[in-house]
């Protein structure tokens, strides 16, 4: 293998509060350790198309409290097929990329992986994701921020929740992981949350409903994981079927989760793992995804960063549940 | 007339951000001027109902910056009925309470009218509405609150707009009055607002979009005043249809608009106008809304306040349009 | 005098959130109106220097929510002598500007009023300052973003007051204006003010300490303009000698009360008062300074704005007296 | 040991945001669990004192989003003393507390492992503090609150250091422990940063200026850990004197750094720990702090919590280096 020169940095997927932040870290710790650095524009899709541009120190001056990506992203398709993943490498060999630095989530890191595999090329992954569903890492870039945001909104609603005496089904996101509702649950003293790790029914329902209407409380707050069949509305729907005389009403926080100016967490996460991926790749590293545990630098492999299982901690329904009395 | 003693309150109609420090401010006010001070609780259902607690300064320590209202509030349709007044005016001759503080927007403010002609009463009104719907006051109290809420959401779906380089249309309150959606638009820079006080056709949507995706823009962001028929899911589903190729989004912001601390504008509105509503009692003056004109107390006539046709600057529109290019 | 077509602008004096949604707008209404729009950097100092550079749509792309100038600042002491204003006039016609929209404060806009009268140049102010104490407009731009900043720090200063039972001084900006701390402390909620425009002597001290401290409240906070003699150190040394026993703070909350996005209130008056500074300019008005007054655009001469007696409304003082008890 | 029946709370030392959320969450699990709970108050003089009152759900409802603490706190000089101990035991009897649940920093923790061992006592502590110098927890309830709103002022100061560009030295709280300054640094992207850990001499002095006015910077910002002889007004003075012809300015972030609500991770860490107290004590644990580590629940023996040398990771020192190129 030649000695790596140039980095290549893009980030890929939904946007996520701190991927500014990384993209900083990576462009200033490579330029710093002799490295050339490469902006690749719209995710994987810059890739396929040579959306590329070399970054200074200049180009990421001052992005490090923005949300968003100044490299945009997107969900590409035709990465997804060996089509597509060909003509990136074209533009791998034509920018003479040596190292790709993807900042993304699950689905991202997934597509590194299989390019890597292809094409052998040295590939770092960054947990650029609000849904903190990366296996290795405490938690991922977006995560802390988003969680501060659905707080802060369910705060608001908290006002008019009690003003008004009325039950409110919020929805988060969080499709396939209920960090997101479950903690901000116990973080805005919610009544309940509704994840996909863990079944609810009618008689379940029956007791959020009545944790909150208890002499002592004025509302109830339930927090709900997006989901194509069974999120807000749908819950709304049964305990106002289930519990007539409710004044039911339902929040879908929606894309507001997504942007904002990334948390002291989140810039701080960022910029750890950004330059610890600079020094990943320095030290020979390759095809691994540079997370936080116990807060300490660690580098996994990204088969197993991508593992499905990252598991989800019941004690966490426990808190919620005795605090919620 | 028999001099004034005591004095009651309540909220009522949505929650709106500074009734509490509203609340306090009347209470404060009025004990320091001699006056005897009661909280009616839930709005004109509990005066119906006899809901009512001597307040002292006490009761309203250090609620200034709390969201909602301590008072709770509700939208009364048995005060719409003579009986329901009937009622209520027996709970005002029970309490003794010689003068009624309504804070709150157009609905709350018709009944407080009608209620000081049928019973002969001393009614006060106080603009607390976000809708920043009432005559003769330069704005209501919770309306600065709403609108700095909507400009940090709308700047955080912009992180995400740019990013992955998509039209947003935005749903905001405000019914049937487009303050909060021109000046939001505007506030936020956004390319675009659709406001009851103005009709949006074909072309100029056309228009808005163009405005979003010219080079030097790399998204679009439409402000919608909520609307039964015609809001932001209608004018999304429109432009999906008529100019394909374009990924367009929804977010609806919803009750959050409601809560939160209140800003510093609107804490001081509803300081000076309670503070306002004391002496105005003080002076013999009956059935008037104390608003702020000019940075100056004011004392409008509620059948004056509650006039339908606030007039909308349409000068704002030109603000928004020269600025959107 | 011949027909305008080209519009400079640049900020000075101390910089206020606003100032970018300012350059903003008189940059995209400018060019909506067919005129050239030229940013001058530095201030007065750029002018005299000639650091001025063409501006187009995307110069100001994205800037309404920046606090700060992308113009820069500066208080130019060469602009103060007529050598100074002699290069500067050298600039302006190298340059071929025929507006000159200044951003600034008193001392910003005196210069631009002093400027026009030597060089018949068509001189627009905008009020853009935190102290708010500019005549013939409601408030100027920064001014709103600054109160909430401090409100939200008091409101922070509070919580440590009171879980610790003691008295603070705050010290907020205003030297020639209490507008600020007046009003801060109204919305804080705070026991007293100590403002230029009102003498302050040992006996209200006491009585501010007892407002305090007596049963209810478990906590004093005082809010006190900054001044060079009687700031928050003097009035904290004098309760700490007249009334030992007190544990008494001092905080001084300094240079972040400039910073900070800009509130709705200011993005709102920067774009209304920014493009009424190019209708300004299309009308024919010279020498004058955009303001909102009463919400309606207002054309005030410069030499009226910078008038030193922006009174100071003495209710103001009633109403934090009355709500302190 | 006689079976425990009633848990004690009380807040100690310097408040911290989140303390409000850990005396909820020990009020709830500890009556959930069939415990009865007091409330403390002033710390531990309220011990001596006798300031206690039994707590219900009620007593904490709402709390979780509000800063400081409802149980007042206090730095008791007389708990020092042997005669303050046997006075605060008396009230222990007195009032049937079987184990006290201590919310504080370094010394409030040290005077409960003292207690604990000359009384006999079931001491459980919970990491509250703002300067995150707890061993064995990875991080302390309110240091993340504290952390984002000094990076919130630093990101105000910036935009005025980049308008002016001018030197500033932002002093932050964190006298024994460079954690909050180091941490703030690299979120900030501030240019340095002053900690206790790290020696800085006058050749990094100028190194740090460098980098700040390099072309691609406009200004320096330089974090300085608090300290009674080397804050930063001793470093500005030593710029000034050293590197004449800057501009440069010193903000001393003071009190307001500890109040606020609670970030979402500081609700949760307490919410977790108060829970995990409870449990503690259900377990038979004694004279433990309870931490989170590794995103799990440790219980670590006071003597542990309370050691001097909480490791600094000189990675940040690194980090904050290659980012302020």
């Amino acid at each position: 293998m030649a000695k790596i020169q140039t980095i290549g940095i893009l980030t890929s997927g939904g946007d996520a509060p701190g991927m500014n932040a990384a993209i900083r870290a990576v462009t200033r710790a490579g330029i710093c350790n002799g490295f050339k650095v490469k902006g690749i524009f719209r995710g994987y899709d810059g890739l396929i198309n040579d959306e590329v541009q070399p970054f200074t120190t200049e180009n990421v001056s001052g992005i490090i409290r923005d949300g968003g990506t100044i490299l945009r992203t997107a969900r590409s398709k035709e990465f997804m097929t060996p089509e597509g993943r060909e003509k990136a490498f074209q533009t791998i060999k034509k920018e003479e990329i040596d190292a790709l630095v993807v900042i993304g989530g699950n689905g991202s890191l997934t597509g590194a992986r299989d390019f890597a595999r292809e094409y052998d090329l040295c590939c770092i992954g960054l947990p650029g994701t609000i849904d903190n569903d990366l296996y290795g890492t405490d938690s991922t870039i977006g995560y802390d921020t988003t969680l501060n945001t659905i707080v802060e909104c369910v705060d608001r609603i908290r006002d008019t929740a009690q003003s008004h005496e009325r039950i409110f089904f919020v929805e988060v996101m969080g499709r396939d992981a209920g960090f997101l509702a479950q903690n901000s649950a116990i973080a805005s003293g919610a009544e309940a949350a509704i994840i996909p790790e863990d079944s609810t029914d009618v008689d379940q329902l029956a007791q959020f409903m009545e944790r909150g209407i208890r002499k002592s409380k004025r509302s109830c707050i339930v927090i709900v994981s997006e989901s194509p069949k069974c999120g807000a509305l749908y819950y709304a729907d049964r305990v106002r079927k289930e519990f007539p005389g409710y004044d039911v009403r339902v929040s879908i926080l929606g894309h507001l989760q997504r942007g904002g100016r990334p948390s002291a967490h989140d810039r701080i996460l960022a910029s750890r793992t950004g330059v610890g991926a600079v020094q990943a790749i320095m030290q020979g590293q390759r095809n691994i995804m540079v997370g936080i545990r116990n807060n300490e630098i660690v580098y996994v492999p990204l088969s197993e960063a991508i593992r499905s299982d990252k598991p989800f901690d019941r004690g966490l329904i426990t808190v919620l549940d005795e605090l919620s009395i």
